[in-house]
């Protein structure tokens, strides 16, 4: 599809990375023995970020919801899953290799008179012909390395739902429509990774199955397409950054009888960021086959009829997630920061800031001491553990203040305290606002309160 | 070690496991295609138990530390880590197979005089030579299976954490002592699992590594060991199942200068539950060998000497967590359960109930109407929807109130308010605490601000 809007966002795919790797949200995994392809290590920052955008995607789609359960499936499944979903046959990238320069491509990510003509678009070689290649991670459980002892990596969550659906039902008493949650790594043995953390080999999934009364199928469809965009809503996400993408004929998945994907418009254009199908009954249905055991739905409610449910699936890749996030809420301003009391006054200089919204920031509230000496250390420290417990706090006494400032507008810190030498007297503190940059003196006392007020009635001004 | 103490709990594995898959905390991994050995699937209940215990574990090790920094490593690193590490070497178990019946054994865990016999303890077969078998789990990576192409699924957390010591120094200015903490997945091909999710092939670790300069090893083992052992004392866990276990000379592993274990008496006898061990320098000095790069610490607060850390080490299992958990809060008794107003009246019988500190409940508070009629069970949902934004929440309006009661002691939910006739009248509902069985009259408005409080002045009485 045509791109339709201009980027716009002052974030590049090169600016993130770097920041990423700066401040310590994303590290390049196993750096010292010159990484490892298509991994990544969350760093202290962003595995807080991480965290939460799981923990919130997770309230949102559980604990708000009557009808819907959580699960957290092993990765390791039995083979016959993977027969069943037709992984097995199905998963595949399409590979040509050049017989000259060993180069090998992804056969629909090279230019078709390449592909046509044989020839390698790097050295003009010869391309072999397209061979199916397995995207699944492929290993051996117990001691044989043979054919009855081959085990996969998941490569996708979804089918640890499918095969758990009738656990759920018996011990949590679920009636349909009902849901069932879960976010989980997957594996892919992607030939091309790119774009950062957009597509790896390892990544994570948060997904829900939705199990619906076939003919119902397609207003619960409608419905989570439009609960899915109401939460990026909800996340204070540009939504002009954001569009549906329907998949045409050409693009429906085997089992899939409309689908949807929620687009970002990343740096690097328009990506898939998740995805809304009507997977109809056919999961359900092919592991009936596969495992002999009866799927199908009883509804006790109504005269005991038994059918197979339909399943409507919103699928969001968590890491992919995260990326949008860190894009998302990436600023850089000029800016002329009011001064404390005693420090060096106002600065004209330029910004990076993180706009996170507080619910997704790594760090709450950092506590920050005007001066290390005269107490204010002490009384920042007893301030911090005051709030620690409830809050994700971070100390910072090294640097003149507007720096400190700065550092955590990096971070995406929504808000600083400073003790200053009037806290001593009056025990004030300045609470300062990241996106406004204002500051407003609080007492001390009442600091964790109005924290909470600050969360819950925040709105994204930029 | 002889077991010093008897059991004295009311679990049993078989009763644990039973209630597990019953009430959704565990369920077999892949059932419908007959288990998948080695790996679970932890139903509603069972994920939210996991997840407020690795949240506990979370912001004991890092929110409430001033110096110790998170991180999520990727499961696959680079093969060079395993070499450095000497697990590709060394993370072996000794095998024997029987010639007559294949069986296969652990050397290690059968009877001396069939292995020096080689006679298999099964069928008095012939058994052959003990072989080394490797523990990591072996696949590929990139679309040619040869040797450059290995790749293994990391079979411990804590190499993820050595290799990124520096990257975390730079991004997060850490000075030493600091400690970076990790929860994660580790993946082992064991041979014998056994004691449902005790001993599993996919498991989960919740590790903090200490950096330490060298001399103040002793004192940072022994100050670590202090604060892990109150950690499950401020979880509310017996204390009296709890015990240290010291490495003799023959355990200790080869990098370890000092090892201790705390064990929890479980059903089964007395078994590892976590390691507090002083690794040395010997992690970061291979890691230096094995990739070239310089693995010192700089200290610029001390003319920039420099040494290679020693790294005090605190290792817990995530999932064996859980089991403890679960054991440690199991309990059968007699009970004669106070009525409600309007119900069927105090009932003798017997009840299960989960002691679960309120923290690690998988549901803080039920709300139960007691008739769906005359408007209470709107009342209730009411209600529910008031706190669920704070608190995880459930609603169950079907059976008798004592019956209801009796699911979510099972459960392990510590609060139950019931709404009743006198609710509509005066806008009060009864609080129902589960290990008393007490009911008190709280006015609604007040609910969420004594639910706070109760979970903080929690108090296990049995």
């Amino acid at each position: 599809m045509s791109e339709l809007q201009e980027y716009g966002g002052k974030a590049t795919m090169e600016k993130i990375t770097s920041l990423a790797k700066r401040r310590g949200f994303v590290f390049q995994s196993s750096e010292i023995y010159g990484g490892q392809n298509g991994a990544w290590d969350y760093g202290p920052l962003g595995i807080e970020l991480k965290n939460r955008i799981a923990g919130a995607w997770w309230k949102e789609m559980t604990r708000l919801h009557d009808n819907i359960a959580g699960l957290d499936a092993a990765i390791l499944m039995h083979p016959r899953t993977w027969e069943a979903s037709w992984h097995v046959e199905n998963c595949t990238d399409p590979l040509v290799y050049c017989k000259k320069c060993k180069s090998r491509f992804r056969a629909d990510m090279i230019p078709e008179e390449n592909l046509s003509a044989k020839k390698c678009p790097d050295c003009g070689g010869e391309l072999t012909d397209t061979r199916k290649f397995n995207l699944m991670f492929k290993s051996h459980i117990g001691p044989a390395e043979d054919t009855a002892s081959v085990i996969y990596l998941r490569p996708e969550t979804a089918q640890g739902i499918y095969v758990n659906y009738k656990n759920i039902i018996q011990s949590n008493r679920m009636k349909i429509p009902f849901g069932i949650a879960q976010i989980g790594k997957a594996f892919r043995n992607e030939i091309v990774t790119k774009n950062f953390i957009f597509r790896t080999c390892e990544f994570e999934q948060m997904e829900m199955q939705y199990f619906v009364k076939p003919g119902t199928d397609e207003e619960w469809f409608n419905e989570w397409r439009r609960q899915r965009w109401a939460y990026y809503k909800k996340l204070g996400v540009k939504m002009d950054h954001l569009r549906w993408h329907q998949h045409g004929k050409d693009e429906l998945a085997h089992y899939a009888k409309d689908a949807y994907d929620i687009e970002y418009l990343f740096p690097m254009g328009w990506r898939e960021l998740e995805g809304v199908h009507n997977r109809t009954d056919y999961d359900l249905g092919r592991h009936a086959q596969f495992s002999g055991k009866d799927m199908q739905y009883i509804d006790q409610d109504n005269n005991n009829e038994r059918y197979i449910p339909y399943i409507i699936e919103t699928s969001a890749g968590l890491t992919r997630n995260v990326l949008m996030i860190l894009c998302d809420a990436y600023d850089e301003e000029q800016v002329a920061e009011k001064g404390n009391a005693g420090t060096e006054g106002s600065a004209d200089d330029w910004r990076t800031v993180l706009r996170f919204h507080p619910d997704l920031a790594p760090v709450t509230a950092a506590i920050l001491p005007l001066m290390k000496k005269d107490g204010l250390a002490e009384m920042a420290q007893d301030i911090r553990k005051e709030l620690q417990d409830d809050y994700a706090t971070d100390y910072d006494q090294s640097g003149a203040i507007g720096r400190r400032y700065r550092r955590q507008d990096e971070a995406g810190t929504p808000f600083c305290i400073t003790v200053d030498y009037q806290s001593k007297e009056d025990g004030t503190v300045t609470l300062r606002f990241r996106d406004s940059m204002e500051q407003v003196r609080v007492p001390r006392a009442e600091l964790a309160v109005r924290l909470r007020q600050e969360i819950k009635s925040y709105k994204r001004i930029k």
